[in-house]
């Protein structure tokens, strides 16, 4: 199988890519060629025979038929532009996250000759805005209240569509909050809840800027990795018209986040946390849809981690080979 | 206050654009310019003094810069390629229905100089899609079984993001199932609807393709003119971020329907209705959304027809000049 990963030099579409070339399989089916395609170059792939990185702008032209050369029969469409930078400039969130997305679609359409890959896309609760009146349910509406989660509500109707008539075979990923993202603290107001586990575990300091009954639903970047994989394989009949499954997560708030943060790694660590309200964080966090019930998703057989203390584990196994700053 | 009119030359387009002229005003204000524009030439406005038609395809480069250029403070975005149409050309759908209205929409942010106009958009329930479990709540996700369906759901989608950034102040109109349709019998599949009303008021027979309970939420033309019409003038701040909204009707069988033309014309016009069952629209009929709350439009004054009688008044009164064909 000719798999491509476009968005590869993401923190996700790393840690696909990595799992991609390990494997060198998605289930039974041996990976034959393995393009994993980025607008930043990367280092991924070096030395191994069957993949090989590209450097690509999807919302230039020519560039989505240049990614489908070799015509991939299964593609990963995790490349966006992030929420913050999709609100400060409005012109490059929707041409890279919408225009760059509907030319990788029409691209695939225009191929003809029968091609019909299955296409993985990952979307996001920006897609939800407040008020939400409870756990948010399969056929909650979309009102996003950014412009990021326009862009991927406007995908989601794509994905769907074209699906519907033919072009190809669409499968979308809702992802929850994905923690503990690994690497350094980064500007996205969400940042916080990953920043008090991954740079307690480090030996450093992290800020708490929101009150500890603050909630959300977590997934960690390795259950994201199994959604991707599932929504590869799985019989896509079973979705019929609706393409985008939210998928599930951990529910868990602030207290409950650090009493898991306690029990896995133990006191000490926990007094690296040290709460710095912000009253604009908070302001933004209110907004947020925070409660999922996500019943298709999980009758489809996509599995979210059992509680908080199996996504601290992931991270330190994954993140930190195993260890941790005591 | 200068009035622009998209889609002029379409059914709804023309009831509005009458209306207009004819009241010279919107509420208190008076309209000092109209401009009445479609794609295809009208007839319409000839002779009156702040009213002129255009002739424009708002798919092409230039054109929405060109409707704009009296920088109309309302803007009435009603023109679409039809639901049917948009199934079998793909390509001229979306040309129109979405880069179309995204190009309208790009125009007014381009204007700068603190433009900042009401645009009046009609959506469809074409935006939602079955199963439905029950009325469709004003919460109730867009899964669009259609192209038209997924273009309109998108534009509903950036008409609420602009309004959002403060580009233009959208309100979003979505409209029930349109009837009684003046004119001729067309080849949409929902036209029975119409068809046996309005034909065998004008002495000729009607075909009813699907079985007696089949069900449906109508409003007539004159009630949609007032919805487009208290959408040009609600205080949209009462709309928060959820920019489009459902419009009220009335929810009637076609049984409910032939029953109320017995009352309103008597037993004769009723034996015009000829029933010959086809499963192929019997099959499309059942996929289609039927009932709405509509608590939101309701609650800011939108108004429906009390009954069905009512509806079919309506059709006498502005349609017929007040006659039927006993």
């Amino acid at each position: 199988m000719k798999v491509l990963v476009i968005g590869a030099a993401g923190m996700i579409g790393r840690k696909l890519c990595e799992r991609l070339l390990k494997d060198g399989r998605i289930g039974s089916v041996a990976i034959t060629d393995l393009v994993m395609a980025d607008a930043v170059a990367s280092d991924l792939g070096a030395g191994s025979g069957f993949a090989r990185s590209i450097t690509v702008d999807l919302a230039l032209p020519g560039a989505p038929a240049k990614l489908l050369a070799s015509k991939p029969g299964l593609i990963f469409h995790l490349a966006a532009v992030v929420s913050g930078e999709a609100e400060q400039n409005f012109d490059k969130g929707y041409a890279v996250n919408l225009d760059g997305t509907r030319n990788l679609f029409e691209a695939i359409r225009a191929a003809g000759d029968g091609y019909h890959p299955r296409i993985v896309y990952t979307s996001s609760i920006a897609t939800f805005g407040a008020p939400y009146n409870g756990p948010i349910v399969d056929e909650f509406f979309h009102t996003p209240l950014s412009s990021y989660g326009t862009q991927k509500a406007i995908c989601e109707l794509l994905l769907a569509d074209y699906t519907r008539r033919g072009f190809f075979d669409g499968v979308g990923i809702r992802l929850p909050n994905i923690c503990v993202r690994p690497g350094k603290p980064n500007a996205a107001a969400s940042g916080f809840f990953s920043n008090i586990i991954r740079e307690p575990l480090a030996g450093r300091e992290a800020v708490l800027p929101v009150s500890d009954d603050v909630g959300q639903t977590h997934a960690s970047p390795r259950a994201t990795t199994e959604f991707l994989l599932h929504g590869a394989q799985l019989d896509s009949a079973q979705l019929g018209a609706r393409r985008t499954l939210m998928m599930p997560g951990v529910r868990a708030s602030v207290a409950d986040m650090i009493a898991a943060l306690r029990r896995v790694a133990g006191d000490s660590i926990v007094t690296r946390i040290r709460r710095m309200p912000d009253p604009v964080v908070m302001a933004m966090v209110a907004g947020w849809p925070t409660m999922f019930e996500t019943k298709r998703a999980l009758a489809l057989g996509f599995l979210a981690e059992p509680d908080f203390d199996s996504i601290i584990r992931a991270h330190i196994e994954d993140d930190l080979d195993g260890v941790f700053v005591r």
